[in-house]
Order: structure tokens, then sequence, then C-alpha cells
């Protein structure tokens, strides 16, 4: 039975999504759990592999189980091993057994959050990216539409992105503010490495008036990472959803 | 010269706002960044005394310091000090020599947030109070229309409650829903000690159905707190914002 695993997660304390040797990860601390429950050698496929520090509403990831299982039965399961952790299975549904959580994804959509005020963030601290300095918010609204589209993203991709093409398409590159923060939203079919943490590093430099669009544009047009403004910290962003086809469901 | 600190706070490693023997409290954590700042014996006044585990995104404390400071970098100063705490001052204004941060405020608004879904919380633990069970959302906000306005609040009054009066009046018993969370929102002049948590704990009973709004009146008429339904946690419960007549400040 193949079943999708819609998993919140704070992402402070892990290497990342992805299984490595330099600590734990969130795929691994899962995997556990469910070894634990079905004593199966299991692997588990994340949508994406989110960095180290960033968090999410709602990864997905898929897995293969041959127990028979109701999925909220597997989801208490595997929250009760999960306990004192920061990750938690909020939802579980079986699926066809060809259902792939990364290929079949029809888009992704992430979320930054900037603390934009003079004091740090005292509750919000690791999730968020304090600027003192009050950023211009239309600018970087008129910054964000330059990006929105069917671009060659190079200057905003990492050197290590294994992408075959640095071409995507953002469907969604909205700015919006609420008391001292500002949110950053991005949708997509997929993105590239690092995409949005680098899109946002660009932005930033748009508020502070030390870029404007223009120098956007330019960015982009180079076709050259070092074109494009620094990488925005990973705690920051956060994996807000990811959408799939209805049918895929059982 | 007479400042008012408005702190934002995590509550949840302190013992509460006021300083006891058992542990570090906020109030005398923020005391000493100002000694260390002043070399000044001062003590700060709060708005409200909140409960360990209660957090704030506005309580607001005056300060008297002989030393001149421009509030911000008075800020500045606190928050270098504040550095590894889950406290900041997020803003400093200086007031008339008799304005008190208790006594001159003109209403106090908490907000209360339960998560209510199946899977504990991953990132906001320990800041909501976990519900499995689908509330009935409708009946609450019945609930909370019978608590609203001038009462007798005896039945949700602590026991070591040291207000005269157990009559308040109660602005506003607002219950929005947003995804799987409930925020109760309560707005008052001042309110009683466990007031808010005595209320949340009682409209948890109505929202599970185990309690419908008659008994909420009957509970509230019988001015005894074994009448009421139990106290709802503490780490659920955020102090928002204080308000002060806009003539207190220089």
């Amino acid at each position: 039975m193949r079943f999708f695993l819609t998993i919140e997660y704070d992402g402070t304390n892990f290497v990342g999504w992805q299984k490595q040797n330099s600590g734990p990860s969130i795929q691994e601390t899962i995997e556990g759990c469910i070894y634990k429950i079905t004593q199966e050698n299991i692997s588990i496929y994340g949508s994406g592999r989110t960095d180290a520090g960033v968090h999410a509403l709602g990864q997905v990831a898929h897995v293969d189980i041959k127990k028979d299982f109701e999925p909220s039965r597997l989801m208490e399961a595997i929250n009760s091993y999960l306990k004192g952790y920061k990750i938690k299975i909020v939802d579980v549904k079986e699926t066809l057994p060809d259902a792939h959580a990364r290929f079949s994804a029809l888009n992704r959509e992430y979320e930054y959050i900037i603390l934009n005020r003079s004091a740090p963030p005292a509750i919000d601290e690791g999730k968020v990216w304090h600027q003192r300095k009050l950023l211009n918010i239309k600018k970087m609204e008129e910054a964000a539409k330059i990006l929105e589209g069917t671009h060659d993203f190079t200057s905003f991709r990492a050197s290590q992105c294994q992408s075959k093409s640095p071409i995507k398409t953002l469907d969604k590159l909205n700015i919006l503010i609420k008391d001292e923060k500002i949110f950053i939203k991005a949708k997509a079919k997929s993105f590239l490495h690092h995409q949005v943490r680098n899109i946002v590093g660009t932005l930033k430099l748009v508020g502070s008036e030390k870029w404007d669009s223009e120098d956007v544009l330019t960015a982009l047009e180079k076709k050259d990472r070092r074109a494009a403004g620094p990488t925005a910290p990973a705690f920051g962003l956060t994996l807000l959803k990811i959408e799939f086809p209805k049918n895929i469901f059982l």
C-alpha cells in the first residue's frame, strides 16, 4: 500500500529533509518511527528537499508499507513515536501505487517571512529574517512582478542545483504585509535549488533601496548567479503546501 | 524620567511575569538588563502579571531612570543584554511622571489559541492548546455571547485572585477560526486572575458538546468557581495589547 504523508516540522535542529551523515534529518527521523511500527525497512520520498533550518507546514512524502493500515491509525502510530520531536504527521492518505510525492506534484508553495522592526524577534526567533530598517514594500512588489512568469532563473540558482533546466515558471510571487511582518509567497510547479531564498535576498536589496526593479531585470537577464542578490537565510522559509491531482488518492 | 516599555516574550521557560524564588521571571530578567546599563537599582511595574507559560506580544511596564536616555537608545541597550533570552523590548516611550503601567491602562486584550486537529502541534508546541476532537464553533460563539458584558465573574475567578470586586466588564469575547486554529480574543478594562483561562476551559466544554449555552449561564449565575469549567493551560494564552490614553506620552 502506498501512503502520502503530509508533514509539519520546525527545521531548526535538523540538517534538512534529506539523510546526511552530519546530523539528524527529517526523513530519517520519520523512517525510524515507521520502522518501529512495521519492522519493515522502508524509505520515504519527499516532494522536495528542504535545506537545514527550513520549516514545513505541508511537506509531502510517500511510503510503501506491506502491512494493512487505516491511514488515520498509521498517522497516530507515527506521531506517538515522534513525541519530543518538532515533526508531526498531519495527514495520511492512501494513493494509487504509481503516485509519486515528487513527480506527481502539480505545484509547490513557499512562504518567506521578514520581521521588519527595530527589535529582534522574541517569539518567532528562528522562524523569521530580522530586518531593522523599514523596507519599501511598494518597490519590492514592483520587482516581484518582474520575476513572475517563465524565465531562465540561472541568476537565482545555487551552483549545486541538480535541475536539468534553469527555466522555471513562477506562477505567483506575492508580497503581503501584516503588522511588522512581510510575507513573501512563491508558487511554482517546481523550484531550482535556493531559488526562493535567492529571490528574497534580491528583493531585500530592492526593499532597502540599494537596488531598483531595473537592477532585478538586469540580474535576471545576465543568467549568472553572481549578478543577483545574496541568499536569504534558511530559517525564514516555510514549505506551505503541495498540490496533487485529486485522482491519485483512493 | 519615566518610560513605558512594550515587551514581547515567550513565557515557556519563565515562572511568569513576577519575581519569585522558584525560577527566572520576565520582570527580574529585564530589571537585571537595565541595571547593567544604568547601574541604578530600579524596579519595573507591569500592567498585569502573566502566569508561568503565558506569552506576550504587548506586555507594558513602566520604569523610572535617572540617567538621560533617548527612548530608542534605551530599547537597543536593553535588547542587547536580552540576547539569548526569548524576551525583547519592542517599543519604548517617555511618559508623564505619574503615568502608571497598571493603573493608567484603558483596556487589555488577550488571545487564546486552540489547535483543533488530530495531529499534535510540531511548530506551535507550547503556544497552543491541542484538542483532537472537532469543536463546535457555533455553540462556542453562542456561549461566548452570554459572557460578554458586565457580570459577577466569581465562577471564573481563581481562589488566589486579589481583585477587590468579582464584577468585571468583558468588552469583547470573540471566536475566530483560521485553518485548524481557533482564536479566542478577550478584551476588558481588567481581568480577574485566571479569568480568560477559566472562560476558555468552559467554552471548550461547550465546543465538545458536553455543555450547552444554558450550562454556561447557570455556571455564571452560581457565583461559585466549582460551577464553571476547568482552567485551560497557560501556554495557549498570549497578552496581545494594552491601551493607554494618548496624552500620557510625551
